[in-house]
């Protein structure tokens, strides 16, 4: 149809105009667009003709057809449980959070002084944790239950002294889903697993027996268990500890308002979903998991840890405790890779915490429980066995043979319910239930429904009544109407720097626009609100849009199959790594695990290839280049050539840079047997230009959330699909609840949930389905322009450490301060904090070069705010100059003491350089500036007194 | 059903917990809320028993409720036109303006030093009106199109030096509701309207002949008209201008980027609607309608005007413009009594320029009219005779006596056209049309739909094509991108403080919490996208929620009937006005003119009063009590017995008091056989506590943005509903073109759209649901509570100034500066100002009593911030006393110097204070600082030196 386009998309997506362009080009020195990426990209591996995607579609068109793909999903009220259940999101947290940009486009807070807000917040959902699991320190999320538990596995296994061929012991009352990843996990670690009934275990005798008479390291358990029962572990945990085990409660957070913590009954750690506070069940995610550890345990936390510190005018601020960027993720040595986890979601959780605080915690609690106890009895008075533990939501409803039957009458009446096995019916309650869903439950089972509803402390035994206060923080009792609770959102909002307000120039990380039209359906019910075991008829849309998203993903990257389970990167990388470890198993090839991984490599692929049981063997890069030392490379798979697994790059390489060595170092390792990883991590430099599954490589995870725009969100979600060449497709995670979501000789599932977070894969969706193939090779064109014009800018300040092709960079440039450093003293920290001053989020620090800063502008920002960027640099290298010259004392230089706050422009002022200069460096607009709440934060001081829950009122006094 | 209550939203809208309110009633001397409101109300009008309004739901309950009401409209293409177009709201604009608290629960900018957010966009919305009409000055908005041409006659006539008896002249090719709004308005000032059909008249004679012989002050023609035909008035303006008339355009702003402008062919005024510039028709409102006029009539434009000026920094900064609080509503001297507008949709149709930018427009504007010529093409093809005149986007179709067929007939394909008479109907193509919805239309009307649409320039005569620039300036190129266009917004919002950040204290305008989910259901395509003509069996729902709207509101007052048509207060006391003026007419009693209105009341009264043709006197208030001087009263009702119309006030009166006169003045009046008229401004301190048309009151006016939740917007949009009891009840307002929305006897339509501001009634209608009766009479005695409490703890600081019963205040109180003023030189403007350093919106100042401030502090600010308030005020009078003292000079004080900016504290410092006392007064929390963007701003200067339009980037230079 010829009907003239409505305005286009792409061009709201992509910063620079069309004149910007011709500017850019002209700064850069190439004629064209095409030109330039034909300059700087091997032309080997260019990819030939458009994107085979569909043409792009209008922004009115695009949510048209999700509403079309929404309405094949049907909402039914779902009582499965399993670790999802109904919720209510708050509506102001919602709207204030979950639909507002200053949070959800966030980046993970790594410059701190920026950051307050959410670290705050997070700092509020580790108090949470830890108050409701009775245990001295929480981290600030994890991915899902599964694998907080998959990690719990690890954190045991350091934490026992016992033999090496200790077993983990699991319940047989764990959620299945949460068992199945902890076995992929375990096996490449060489770690046994044991599934065994633990009721009545309360020696070492009995434990040692249930584990099949071998040692024990750790013991899992669910609290409440998958049957809804609540046992009192107190005895198990005895023993295991006596047997030297580590125990951990895998634990629902609702339940533990009214029922003793897992912290008070012998718990070592605690594990679980944050769901059901406010997080919609979104086809199964994203959620933020939760870890929380006895004392002692707290420095082998996986995942990242809010504490309290202090900023250098001694005033107390938050920041990420404990960790030299990550320190779990240490490369060969690394004890978990997690590196995004689920920030946002954890945000969102805290506030239904913050909103309703502990007295509507507990209500809601009691709520719930009176529901599920008047079901039980109209159950009961029905007929039906309950058994006779006690419970809080969850009944296990006995009926031999009749159980498939019962839950097509439940359905029938319009409610899921999970049928266990032949015999065993589960119904889970939650917040949202009342009593018209009692009513279609009792119809289904052909009962009487109970009329009303009492609503009192649970009648249990004493042991399983809680006793100990939570949530006694004034900030859980502060914001009880909505409109203090609009102020606090906005307050903590206001304090942080996220894309809402300028650049985010984060090399690696690809912190592009997350337009407004890609987010709109994430909140849509029909979407949110479907639980990821419903039965597969209502859930026809968002399985259509899934596989419709992978074989677009597949055109893009050139493979032949992908995975959207794995919910981050770090475990989109673990998938393709078990994919090729089991790739070389089914050949026979049990020897082969050896994984090559290059210096400059990103923290988590070496940790993931720990995780899947592999062994590192690093490669040198060329210290001219920053290439791949071919040589070297040579040499490592000759010395391992009959042991050789795999080797993991980057492309374009981690220090932005196209090496056209790509195709020799795909055949070279393919030559020796092993197969070739490529992180996706810089896909943006590739997409519509080249393809991985193309050129040589044959697994990638890709980035969802750097790529295909899931906005950031502070620290996570993340989306990290695993994508392979056909002879590896057989190897990608499945689920044990879901047969769709993976081939049968998969490696297990590797997230909780089938699809992983499914809910936020209509970003992507939205976003390839707006720009269409011709848009996308655009935005790739623009992203290595924007690199190079900035490279271009800023090369005679700041010498850009490596380049390609014709002096080129790909989508992100290194600039080098370390002479700068070594001759002034000034360093990338004071590089990073004076740009604050100027209002911008500094680049990469660090990596993959320490002493460099990596500037990665994409292709949404502006011109405007380019040359915005690039004259803030200019400006701070000319305050660098003053240095050099003598003219400043680095140690009394607007650039040591930046970031400045408007509260230190109170104090008295001794310094060389006068207030205006401090505050609006190079003429910042002052009626747009952004203050940060805090001076520079002192992170080694908060390491040495870590305090990792909400400080008192009393600390922030002056 | 025994269900336990979801957390009660009830508690979450009021901000007080139980424990304060314990602490609350203790500082102010009363044992219970039971016995605050029986010492403050008058027991002589006390409402008995609970209000009869459906119990409170929850909140997900009332979202349900909501869905099924949206469920029951159905959203059908509508190309009915008449002022109301399908139009795409920009995504970025809908999430981060229209569902963005910080700016939809903004007041109107009095303050500007804390409003240059809005106040910019104000400025471009003025930019944007005046570019494409081509006329001198526009306004920040008014209503609707429809009373915009109403306030256009009025301007006409006193712009126009022809005798007294001269006409309007209305061509026939004006939208029909215009015309009825006009002849509304017209009949009470006693002017006359002649409809004519003004084509070709292009003599003073000619024009004089169309009127009858008349002598004409103004013409008003639609551009282009009612049929779509662009027609060229040079002619006819020239005629005009020579009989001494002024002429007004009803223009199209989206035509303007292709047609001639108004302001090129000889008109002097333009009015219209900016709906379609990305604002959903929501069944007929609210939209920004807008009046630009030429150079000279600038100080006559009725509303409200932005305009450039400096502050005490000399920096550009903005203010509302020639306006001494209202300078068009001078009591009894009025010209308009439009008072709040449609800011926050005036804000959205700006942005939309903004984000198409001028070529984005035309684009748009060249793809309607490809449309429409393609469709014009394929229905003359097919035999329909269309006339011959150029043509923008609309057709008239003619079909002698086929009309309702071919309706019928479109409609059956999914279509909505219109019947304008037996013989023709009347297609409007937008924005949104596309093939598939031009092949509907041509299987309605039976010929064969084109198959692809050329964009080209219009094929009209020259004298129709726009030759010159508009929207020039570089804010309407400069935020091209999602990204850059997200940014303009966060950064204006920021510059403003709204209800999400603090306190708004102002009496008489009851900035209440505007809980989001009350807000959800505005921007769902069921309520946004109803076209106001659509047929009744699409709009079922909110019809539905109109009547049920209205019956609570009835119960509420204790009246019997009520009109949702008002758009605004002003417009529903006009409403009620007259209603009592026809009521007196139609009892024969003609001579009843005489309006008393007490010295307190707002200017508004004595405006509107003007407006319906009656003659104010003014009764004088006792100044001791500040009540009604009962003996004055008296003598004016016996002096104007036998011409006595009503009398207008407010209740509790504009002091803040009960007074325990009103029955007996009511009874006074309607003695007199007056009508009593009762002020709803401050029905918020009696909702379920007394009933105005129970205790005497015969009609009022409601504010749903004061009262009933619908936030203010930064100045609009309101709903003012009238509601009166059963004798006025047939002459409340109707509509011509639909039957429902009125009685037969009605006076008229008082708003362009039947039901007004329709699209967001559910708000209100989701407040009164989640409240329930016990919930609203809650509120209101917290309201009342926290008044009396603000006032007891600043009592002894400031005076109070009148109180009632028992010493007690109603809903606000007035704090008296005179006597500081006098004896220290420190203004209201002082406290005001300094005021934003503590991080508050200032109180109302100087209304009702010059010199004082008036605080409504409502039930929805919890205790922390009530004390918040009084220890900034408590603060601000000890640095008033260091002046009394003599230590401070009033000159150079903090006070006088207030608002300081983050700036100032970069400049040198030789103040008597320090600058940490001038940013943190009383230990601010400087972490959640909020910083004014300018100081105080030099309004006179402004008014000497008129800009409203945007200025040039240069003028912002250092």
């Amino acid at each position: 149809m010829s009907t003239p386009a409505l305005p286009d998309f792409a061009a709201r997506h992509i910063g620079p105009r069309e004149s910007d362009i011709e500017t850019m080009l002209g700064v850069v020195g190439a004629g064209s667009l095409a030109e330039l990426v034909d300059k700087a990209v091997p032309s080997g591996i260019r990819a030939a003709g458009e994107l085979d995607v569909q043409a792009a579609a209008s922004e009115q068109a695009v949510v048209a057809e999700l509403r079309e793909v929404a309405a094949r999903n049907r909402v039914v009220t779902s009582l499965i449980g399993l670790g999802y259940y109904g919720t209510v999101t708050p509506a102001v947290v919602q709207r204030n959070v979950l639909e507002n940009p200053a949070w959800y486009t966030a980046y993970t807070p790594y410059q701190p002084e920026i950051s307050q807000g959410r670290l705050e917040a997070l700092l509020n959902f580790q108090t949470v944790v830890s108050d409701l699991t009775g245990l001295a320190v929480a981290g600030a999320s994890l991915l899902d239950e599964a694998t907080a538990a998959a990690e719990a596995m690890t954190l045991m296994r350091r934490g026992s002294k016992v033999a090496a061929d200790a077993v983990l012991l699991v319940d047989r009352n764990v959620f299945p889903q949460t068992l199945a990843v902890v076995r992929t996990r375990a096996l490449p670690l060489g770690l046994e697993v044991v599934e065994a009934d633990l009721e009545g275990v309360d020696s070492v005798e009995a434990l040692r027996a249930a584990a099949g008479d071998r040692d024990v390291f750790g013991v899992l358990v669910q609290y409440p268990g998958l049957d809804g029962s609540l046992r009192d572990h107190r005895a198990l945990a005895d023993a295991a500890h006596e047997a030297g085990a580590v125990v951990t409660a895998s634990a629902d957070l609702l339940a533990l308002t009214l029922a003793t913590p897992p912290g008070e009954w012998g718990a070592d750690i605690a594990v679980g979903t944050t769901q059901r506070f406010g997080v919609p069940m979104g086809f199964g995610g994203p959620h933020a998991g939760y870890m929380s550890v006895r004392q002692g345990l707290e420095r082998t936390l996986p995942g990242r840890l809010v504490g309290v510190s202090v900023d250098a005018d001694g005033a107390p601020a938050y920041r990420l405790a404990l960790q030299t960027r990550e320190q779990h993720i240490r490369r060969e040595k690394a004890t978990s890779n997690i590196c995004t986890a689920q920030v946002l979601l954890a945000v969102m959780a805290s506030m239904y915490a913050v909103h309703h605080g502990p007295e509507g915690l507990r209500a809601i609690a009691l709520r719930v429980h009176g529901h599920a106890s008047a079901l039980a009895a109209a159950l009961r008075s029905g007929g039906y066995d309950l058994g006779d533990a006690p419970f809080f939501d969850t009944l296990a409803v006995r009926a031999p043979g009749e159980a498939e039957r019962l839950v097509a009458a439940c359905l029938a009446e319009g409610v899921n319910v999970w049928r266990r096995d032949d015999d065993t019916v589960l119904v889970s309650l939650d917040e949202t239930t009342d009593l018209v869903v009692l009513g279609k439950v009792c119809r289904g089972f052909g009962v009487e429904a109970p009329g009303r509803v009492e609503v009192a402390a649970p009648a249990w035994p004493g042991s399983f009544a809680r006793t100990s206060d939570y949530l006694t923080h004034p900030v859980f009792s502060a914001h009880r109407s909505e409109t203090a609770m609009l102020r606090y959102l906005r307050r903590l909002a206001d304090r942080d720097f996220a894309l809402d307000r300028g650049m985010i120039p984060l090399g690696s990380c690809t912190m592009k626009l997350n337009a407004t039209t890609e987010m709109v359906a994430v909140t849509w019910p029909e979407f949110a609100a479907l639980h990821p075991f419903a039965p597969h008829e209502q859930t026809r849309g968002i399985r259509g849009l899934v596989d419709e998203l992978s074989s677009w993903l597949c055109e893009i990257t050139g493979y032949d199959a992908v995975s959207l389970q794995p919910n981050a990167g770090s475990q989109g990388e673990l998938a393709g790594l078990l994919a090729i470890a089991a790739y070389h198993r089914a050949a026979g090839d049990h020897e082969r695990r050896i994984c090559l991984i290059p210096s400059s490599a990103h923290g988590t692929n070496a940790a993931s290839a720990v995780m899947a049981g592999m062994k590192v063997v690093v490669v040198g890069t060329d210290p001219s280049s920053g290439n791949v030392d071919m040589d070297d490379l040579a040499a490592k798979v000759e010395q391992h050539r009959d042991t050789l697994a795999a080797i993991m790059v980057t492309y374009p390489s981690t220090h932005g840079v196209f090496e056209d060595t790509i195709t020799d170092l795909c055949a070279m390792v393919h030559d020796a047997g092993g197969q070739v990883y490529v992180d996706g991590a810089n896909l943006n430099a590739l997409v519509g230009v080249a393809r991985p599954g193309r050129f040589g490589a044959d697994v990638s995870h890709l980035n969802l959330h750097k790529t295909f725009c899931i906005p950031h969100g502070g620290g996570g979600p993340g989306v990290g699909p695993v994508a392979c060449r056909e002879h590896l497709a057989p190897f990608l995670p499945n689920h044990p609840l879901d047969a769709d979501a993976g081939p049968e000789t998969g490696v297990g599932p590797i997230s909780a949930a089938p699809y992983g977070s499914a809910g936020i894969l209509p970003i992507s969706w939205a976003y390839v389905r707006l720009m269409g193939g011709a848009g996308l090779t655009r935005a790739t064109e623009v992203a290595v322009l924007s690199a190079n014009y900035v490279a271009a800018r800023l090369r005679e300040a700041f010498p850009v450490l490596y380049a390609g092709h014709g002096g080129l960079v790909a989508h992100e440039c290194i600039l080098d301060l370390r002479g700068i450093t070594k001759e002034t003293g000034v360093t990338v920290d004071d590089v990073a904090k004076r740009l604050i001053d100027h209002g911008f989020h500094a680049p990469t620090m660090s990596f993959p070069v320490a002493g460099t800063l990596m500037v990665e502008p994409t292709e949404s920002e502006d011109l405007g705010e380019l040359d915005r960027f690039c004259d803030a640099m200019l400006a701070i290298r000319r305050e660098i100059d003053e240095v050099a010259q003598g003219t400043v004392d680095v140690a009394d230089s607007a650039l040591r003491h930046a970031p400045h706050t408007a509260e230190c422009l109170t104090a008295d002022w001794d310094h060389p350089y006068d207030r205006r200069t401090a505050a609006y460096p190079d003429g910042v607009d002052a009626a747009s500036k952004y203050w940060p709440p805090v001076r520079r934060i002192d992170g080694a001081y908060g390491d040495r007194n870590l305090v990792c829950s909400c400080p008192t009122p009393e600390a922030f006094e002056d």
